[in-house]
């Protein structure tokens, strides 16, 4: 992890995350993991392209699920590993640039339920753009 | 594309497909292109795995978002591209075994916007189980 | 109820219909029951419109939502009562007609989670046009 | 409507939410209609509960949906008219107390897609509590 912000559960988030395999084949990087809110953040390359040239909306929905998973697990009790149960993702933007930047945070921690949310933006030329905005469900496994 | 369903825009499906880098990285092939109706397949591998060793959710999104855009596109009007508007993914079960198999399915096709499903079920030992569930909106760009 | 399919949670259904004051302020009566599947129904007034004459999507949606719970309850251990923890719905037509009919059923029935559609068809001169199409998550109380 | 910030298009959409049957139906009134930001509250009675004695998730939908719709039109062109296209909700607390309160805004308002969010919260003693959170994608009609 870079010298983001660092929760209680920063540890145990960047094990998880180095285990991911879809995530080093993304390119993806673990950039805060904080309390309740995590920073997820990807290169925009071909290998992840879609058929005009864009980011494919699937490495948005790629980083914004596990950037609210992730802020979903810094909340949980010890131990637990998190599931998303659903996630649904509006698209804004065409997602160029030279990367995409999840933040995952949560709105509701509960026992058995907790409510996500994740805003991606494309960086580009040091300017950001909202591309997408995740909102879902989150289950302690 | 294998020797699936053919529908009339089955060649313009195909090129698309093969344009996107992430179908590429994820090993997906384009198994068939009906009208209204196309099903895409990847293997479960460790490079498209999450932190249990299932394969990522990202994965079963990606799949099953491809599968309903190229079925939205398959009754859009000829030189049509299609861009996902929103997309809601439910998850079932682990994604486990050989491969995951998305077929995508057109519900409405509008002139301005068209609706759709896509399952998503996982092959393991010749058997097959409904993974995933996904309803969005595509629209002609 | 009228002379429906009936499942082995059928009067218990009914009872808990009976007493949500939102159903009979919507018209809405309980049509069918069965195991797994739930049909609710209102008519189409003045009173439930929105401001072009049709019916509101909030009537859709909780018919839908409704038959879709109901559905997921009659699945679940003696005794549970059912909450949505989410609900997504794609409005397809302007809901038009005499009345709406919607049909909710179970995709995945879990322990702790069921993964719940439903579709909701606007019915006149006879004639079915599918309006909405549901999709979410209930859990036992 | 009350004295709260009133946008560009305040009376267009009075003169339209006082066209809604089922805002009538559900007492809900027209709050604040600012540019991009709308507010719409109803009380919570037993004609709109559930078998709990909650509000029905169907009075949260109503709510946000109007506020989130409304919203979106205070951003088109003149004479514009406001369809939802999908909307998605997460219920996060049983909505208790003794009104309703849904603020509607606008993320990204598009000629094609406007995409809109809507917060609702519960008041129970002069504290408010959020009960709902919902997403979605508004199209001009």
């Amino acid at each position: 992890m870079q010298n983001g912000t660092r929760g209680p559960k920063a540890d145990e988030i960047a094990a998880s995350f180095a285990a991911q395999g879809m995530m080093a084949t993304l390119g993806a990087e673990l950039v805060e993991a904080g309390a309740g809110r995590v920073v997820i953040a990807a290169p925009i390359r071909p290998e992840v392209g879609q058929q005009h040239g864009f980011a494919h909306a699937a490495l948005a929905f790629a980083l914004g699920d596990s950037a609210a998973g992730y802020a979903a697990l810094s909340l949980m009790p010890d131990g637990a590993e998190v599931l998303t149960v659903e996630m649904k993702i509006n698209l804004l933007a065409p997602a160029a640039g030279e990367r995409l930047i999840a933040t995952g945070e949560v709105v509701r921690a509960g026992r058995r339920i907790s409510v996500v949310t994740a805003e991606v933006v494309a960086e580009a030329d040091g300017h950001r753009r909202l591309v997408a905005l995740l909102q879902g469900t989150m289950i302690p496994a």
